[in-house]
Parts: structure tokens; sequence; C-alpha cells
């Protein structure tokens, strides 16, 4: 059976950089949230003042994003039949791996807490061979190299007209296919990520969010491979979910 | 053009309960943000041990669900190209009719903020004529007599079997088809109200969350719509999104 692959990509998810640890309004947030400022991740809702000098600062600090999307891919039945694998790969080249029977937190303040966790610890829960959440320094060509996909395909504003029903038809014939969709909430991926790809898809006239799209592209998906019709067809299992 | 209608209802959305507002955790809470209890949205992630006395407490207190559900729907190409009309239906009744134009905040925090205005003022922004968002007491049924939908289709846990595409087929052939969809966590809906839709139906044999039964039936409707294909050949003009 075809496995999808699908990789948030320079996701906008970082603990708060050395550089800003020190602007008053970022040591006032941590002292609230009684953390040290570089256990906290960036978050453009509360530390807009202080990214006003980062580079790329319409990139990064949106957390929610990634909560959204992962939200939506790990509730899908194609995710909940077994048809999926999830990684988030950050804005600074680091490759979160998720165990797809994770169960996140739906309050986004838990989220972030839990990825403030990861980010500090390398997975989560801490102590356990089998975590539902590892983080490791890999890039996304690194990535790449590791799962060794049949065909993988971008999603982007800028490449060839694709119909989301025409992708799903290339991905659902391949072995192992991949789906690089951005994890960012403004502008374009980075040339070297770019070029990783076999086909650069652009699915509609205007940027979409990335739980948007990447919610149609499975369920595209879905329909190709008859997730629904064979579920139905399976004897009734009770599913316990694993909670983080 | 067939205009979607989208009703989620019976949404776990409300100011916390007269009936609990006095407990210690709920005023300790209060405080900490600064505001009187009866203008802060009940949240089981906050409020857990003082609900544990409500009525149905397993259906309430989850503000995530009609955030996430809102963005997804605000964001697909049927809602940006004109062919979705949201409603929220409260669980005590209360009705949020939503302009399709409203760009939502993305933090959490952010909308729950907003909800409570909305709740205590009426409507979002407070003084205009023409709001993004209003909420008016309504219920289910006098929501659908006024919107006269040509047919109704509510998504629940113990319906007939359908395929997302086939419910797609049957709202693309309506004039004015509405869809009903849980904003609840568990349970199922009131006798009162599955009662008013013409089909009662199931997509999957395991309950799903509500941004997933949502987003897979708009992007079926959007598929039997060709709305891409129409998108694709439209002069591409700057749109402006209303941030609320």
């Amino acid at each position: 059976m075809t496995h999808l692959q699908i990789i948030i990509a320079e996701a906008a998810l970082e603990l708060i950089p050395k550089q800003i640890r020190k602007h008053p309004s970022i040591i006032k947030y941590a002292k609230k949230r009684g953390k040290n400022p570089k256990e906290i991740l960036l978050d453009a809702s509360y530390h807009h003042h202080a990214m006003k000098k980062l580079e790329e600062k319409w990139k990064r600090g949106r957390p929610d994003i990634t909560h959204i999307t992962l939200l939506h891919i790990l509730g899908t039945p194609a995710n909940l039949e077994g048809y999926i694998q999830t990684y988030v790969h950050t804005i600074n080249d680091k490759v979160i791996y998720i165990n797809p029977q994770t169960r996140l937190p739906r309050n986004y303040l838990r989220f972030t807490g839990l990825i403030e966790q990861l980010f500090i610890k390398g997975q989560v829960p801490p102590k356990t061979e089998k975590p539902l959440l590892k983080i490791q320094k890999q890039t996304l060509e690194q990535l790449l190299n590791k799962i060794k996909p049949t065909k993988t395909i971008i999603l982007t504003t800028n490449g060839q007209k694709y119909t989301p029903w025409k992708i799903a038809k290339i991905l659902a014939n391949e072995q192992k296919p991949a789906l690089i969709i951005g994890g960012f909430p403004h502008g374009t991926f980075k040339q070297q990520n770019l070029k990783l790809a076999d086909i650069k898809a652009t699915i509609y006239p205007k940027p979409l969010e990335t739980w948007t799209v990447t919610a149609l592209i499975i369920h595209a998906y879905e329909k190709e491979m008859k997730i629904y019709e064979k579920a139905w067809k399976k004897p009734q299992n009770f599913q316990l979910n694993s909670q983080v």
C-alpha cells in the first residue's frame, strides 16, 4: 500500500532566538510565564515588537500554523487508517517526527507548552523508548534522503498549474510519495528546498492557508485510495489514541 | 449558482454560566484575566474543575472547535469565491451570522477575546452598520425557517451511510442547500435539532473532528462545482479580506 509522507516544511516554529532574548518585551513576557526566554516558542502574536529586527521575520513565529495543520492531518480518516506519515521541518532545519497515533492538545497554549518541552528535551514524553514526538537537527534534503520517496511534490505559489485531484492521482499511483507544504505565513520556499521536488505544483491562483491545502490534498487522496469505502468494510475495533 | 449554507450547530460556545460563576477556580481565573466571570468564555481547558456540576458538560466549553472549523471554512476556495454562507448555532440557542469576508484571528486567545466581545456587545466591530459578526437569540429551527434551504443534510454518527462525494453531489444539485455539522466534542445532537434535516448522513464508522468533516465535505463540493477550474479562468483581482 502506498504510504503518503507529508512534510510541513520551513515551519515557523522555533524557540526565541538569541539576538532578541534580552529585548524588554521578551523579558516581560517570559517573566509572566515564569520561564527563561530561551525556553519559549517565538510567537508573532506576542513578540511582534521584538521581532522587528529578525531576518525574514514575515516567515517566523507562527506555531498556530503547525498546530492547526497537524490537528487536521492527524484527524483525517487517511491518517486514522494508517496511510500517512507526518513530519515537521522547521525554518532552522530541525525535523519533528510524529507518531501517527499521537493525539495533540486541542488547546493552543497546551500545544505550545508541549512543543517547548520537545525543543528542550528532544522528545515527548521525555523518558520513553517510543516517543510520540521527537526532534533532531536535519535539513529538508537530509530528511528526503532518509525517506527516499519515489516521487516528491511541493506545493508553491509559483509552480505549474495542477488540480488537487490530479495531484492526488499522482500520489496514489506511487509506492512512497512525499508531499511538501510550506508551514510559514508569507513568502516562498528557500531555493535549496524548492529544487528538491520532482513536481512544483500550484493549485489555486491566490495563496491559501497551510491547513487548507493540506486538507484538500489529503481528502482528494482519500477519494483516490477509496479509504472511506474500505473503512466501512473493516471490523470496527475500539482504537485508543495516544494522548500527549 | 448554488450557495452552500453551512451551520456549525449546538457549538460548545458560551459565556461562563451563572451557576458556576462563583466557583473559586473561576473567580481566580477571572481575576488573572482582569475580567468579570460573566464576560469570559467557558473553556474546558481552564474550567474543567468548575464544570463538574454542569449539565451535559461533555458537550460544552470548547471554543477551539468553532475557532479551527471557522478558520478552515473561511479559508477554502469555495468561500473565497463566494459559494458559502456560514452560521454558528450555539448550545444555548444563539446564532452567529458570519460575513464570508471576515478574516478571523489565527491566535486562539485573540479569537476568544473577540467572541467574548461579540457575546457582550451583540456584534463585532461593536459600532458599525455592517458588522463582520453578529449574534442573536435564535434556535436552529428558527434559523432554518429564515434560510429556507431547498434541502438540509445533517452529519451525525447514527445516520445513513453516505460517501462525502455523494453528499457533495446532492448539495451541488440544490439551489440553496444547508449542511449542519455538530460543533461539540462528544455526544449527539438534541432530538429536536436532528429531526430538522431531510437527510441524516454518516460518512465514516468512527467519530471525526468537526473541522475534518467540514473540510472534506467542502472540498468534495468544490470538486463538484469545478471551483478551481473556474478560479483559474477569472481575472485575478487583489482581494482585501476584512480583518477583525
